[in-house]
């Protein structure tokens, strides 16, 4: 397609640039005069708004979770007491020391994740093995001090939900880490129309805390990995830091099993990435805040703008999210290019000759694709039709993942895969942090995405970087 | 009734301490590790998203408000700039002055209310009338970091709606004041059968920075007021300190007229309050997370199980929030007394006995009156019982608060009336900070909740603190 706003800069271009241009043409965001901090503007916070809806449902009905709000901000002398996890988020806190004009005695730290309050929380309410499973989420914002910042990828504050589960055992805890998991996956096929690569981190990769990581991973048109959404089997470590205990069946004190997982609004930034295109957003009919848009052609004609409000209010019954822009103050051409720029999925047209005909113009945003319809017909048609448009930029991004899943077995094949092809190149290795921190130096910032598969013990592939035993084959990738 | 259950202490005995045990027992919340913080546990948290779901409807439609959401926090530079509003809410302040380990130049106060953070939104989106209304809302938390702390009535952190709005004119502006206040006195009546006195704040008492502050208010069994949400016209005030300015139809930059308007978490403190009993919680059926409860009696004998099931799965069906406990482990008796203490509003009972004459005995939670039903005719009882529930509990709540308006015209009457009526005493006065604040001192805390009516200019009314003419009426209460 032709690129018909001036105002963004071509994909191929500068696509960083493009990102840019995107989210602030499109109004998903402004940046606040807060460093670091940006608002959340209606037509994003509407697609997040969806992506809760669809959340909520499936945790509430399949995960038997319930929303909880717990506070914003944790003490400094109870943040100190589980070790890997201070490590991993001290050098990013942010730090309240002055509360009603007087100096805290104990600092508050805002909350960059909520382990440690819900710790705080089970501790004093999980005596007995009758009170498990608890599985508990809330929908919050959380902040990590970043240097730097990209709308939605990273910033000083995000928007994201955080679930965090108890269980008797190590079984149940595993099976919860892996149900969340594959919710995130759904989301991604059935909401965004985002193909994820799952799969467990590598000890270097995983949570800071955890026992193990799973992660869902979204491949970028330039040829990154985004990290999505990641799910924690958490083991015992807070429940011990946090003197978490329970009566077992056996009347025995024990140490209850931990999860957490979530995902926020740098989902965001992968749905605006991975389908957008040089006109702008293009976003899947799901969570499309407006899913049809009806502009009339020649609106003054005798029947066109009844025609359109006939259209509209059949739609609307139906449940679909549709917008009338019968705005006079703007031509159709103007308003053409605006909904691109804004991704709505559908746009129907209606103008004077369409009417004689009894006919209405459909264009798919996402192929520029044409077609005419009896008006009589759309009722029926349209949904469907947003079907046909949400499976076929699932199956054009999944086509996409797997054209950028490369094979390697040397460093150089690797960077030139990272290089030439981008996405995922498959490399065994040895597992371990030191080999991949020397893999990150050799590659520009390749870095193990998730874990592919586990050798056998009687391999006899070989780490090409330490000369051991490869003991897994791991996605590497470049990543935001 | 009888009080069933000894973990609460009698309303009559100790109100205060009544409260305390029902937040905890019913499982509404409990104490953080974080002073004057509190866990929101899944049983308010899911009475909480009723009322987020009703107001994103109405707002949505009848206001033309769209979510957002802005930053956690506020740099100190930007606080200071309009002087009202910062003096109202520096004291108490939490600030955040270190990041990423190192000390902020400029301190970030974490938002107690976020006039200011939209006003700098404003700022750069706005510079034409066409850019206006604009209508945005955001549920959020906020911070304001109180001495003394009681759940849900005032705490250092809570959760709340804060609607954003911005107009050409102040006519404008001041119907979207009324028509917000209009929404929280319908959520009041519709949702949580709760009657509110509505009407104008004094200017002792107005939202610090507004030019006119609206009031709904509610009467709680001991007699005091609780402020249950306002609603503010702004005037220019902020538009001027945060340099919003738009191009006017007549071509001349313009200053836009400001309002805001939010309800809070209180509302459950409200909630709790107006409804309970000495059983505990009684939830009015629209917010109920459960709202009914079906208790098998002798469930191992043949049907009684399956009976309750199916009337579980009809009421279902209706979209009825229904619960079937068949835990063995507990009995009938403790199941009901449990049921009450949480609030539930209707109790279904099937025993082998009812069974066997195709019954249920179905228990209204708010007067315990119990009736014998057909199981067949229950699918179609069920929702208009509840409503009768629910109007029947707002009817109770408004015969209370007609009750407790008292005629005044000195202050002995006055504190006669609040020390015996309790509730809303009615005291023509000068309408001046001054008055009010001796008003406050003579009576050991009554201050004015709401201006009532004004008085003509020539009234002969006087003043009985200032012996000044008296320019209005207002309802005086001692208030949480």
């Amino acid at each position: 397609m032709e690129n018909k706003n001036n105002a963004i800069t071509s994909q191929s271009q500068d696509f960083a640039q493009w990102y840019t241009d995107v989210v602030r043409k499109a109004e998903l965001m402004n940046y606040s005069s807060v460093k670091g901090f940006i608002n959340y503007l209606p037509y994003s916070y509407a697609i997040w708004e969806e992506i809760q809806n669809y959340f909520n449902k499936r945790i509430k009905e399949e995960l038997g979770a319930q929303n909880v709000y717990l506070p914003l901000v944790i003490p400094m002398s109870m943040f100190n007491k589980e070790k890997e996890h201070v490590e991993g988020f001290a050098p990013e806190a942010l730090i309240a020391t002055i509360g009603g004009a007087k100096t805290l005695e104990d600092p508050l730290v805002i909350r960059p994740t909520s382990e440690i309050l819900f710790s705080d929380l089970y501790k004093n309410i999980v005596s007995s093995y009758r009170d498990l499973p608890i599985a508990y989420n809330q929908w919050c914002s959380v902040v990590r001090w970043e240097k730097t910042t990209r709308p939605f990828l990273r910033g000083s504050e995000f928007l994201w939900q955080e679930g965090h589960c108890l269980f008797e055992t190590e079984e149940e805890a595993r099976e919860n880490v892996r149900k969340a998991l594959e919710i995130y996956d759904d989301l991604g096929r059935d909401l965004l129309a985002i193909p994820f690569l799952k799969g467990k981190k590598s000890e270097q990769e995983k949570f800071a805390g955890a026992v193990a990581t799973y992660t869902i991973e979204a491949l970028m048109p330039d040829g990154k990995a985004l990290q999505s959404g990641t799910s924690h089997y958490l083991g015992q470590g807070f429940a011990e830091a946090y003197g978490i205990q329970f009566q077992g069946r056996d009347t025995k004190l024990q140490i209850p099993h931990q999860t957490s997982w979530g995902v926020s609004t740098r989902l965001l930034g992968a749905l605006i990435m991975v389908h957008g295109d040089d006109n702008g957003l293009v976003l899947p009919p799901r969570v499309a805040p407006t899913q049809v848009v009806i502009v009339p052609v020649r609106q003054q004609a005798e029947g066109v703008l009844d025609a359109c409000k006939e259209i509209a209010a059949n739609l609307k019954k139906q449940g679909i999210r549709v917008k009338l822009d019968d705005n006079e103050a703007r031509t159709p051409g103007w308003k053409f290019a605006q909904y691109e720029m804004k991704g709505v999925p559908l746009r129907i047209e209606v103008g004077p000759r369409d009417l004689a005909n009894g006919e209405a113009v459909l264009t798919k945003r996402v192929t520029g694709e044409k077609k005419v319809m009896k008006i009589e017909e759309l009722e029926a048609a349209v949904a469907p039709l947003l079907d046909e448009i949400h499976n076929d930029m699932y199956q054009k991004a999944q086509k996409m993942l797997e054209a950028h899943i490369t094979e390697v077995k040397t460093i150089d094949e690797l960077n030139a895969a990272l290089d030439n092809v981008g996405g995922y190149a498959l490399l065994a290795y040895d597992g371990t942090p030191e080999t991949e921190l020397k893999i990150k130096e050799l590659t520009k910032g390749g870095t193990a995405r998730c874990i592919y598969k586990m050798l056998p013990e009687d391999t006899d592939i070989v780490d090409v970087v330490s000369g051991k035993k490869a003991i897994q084959i791991a996605y590497f990738a470049r990543a935001y």
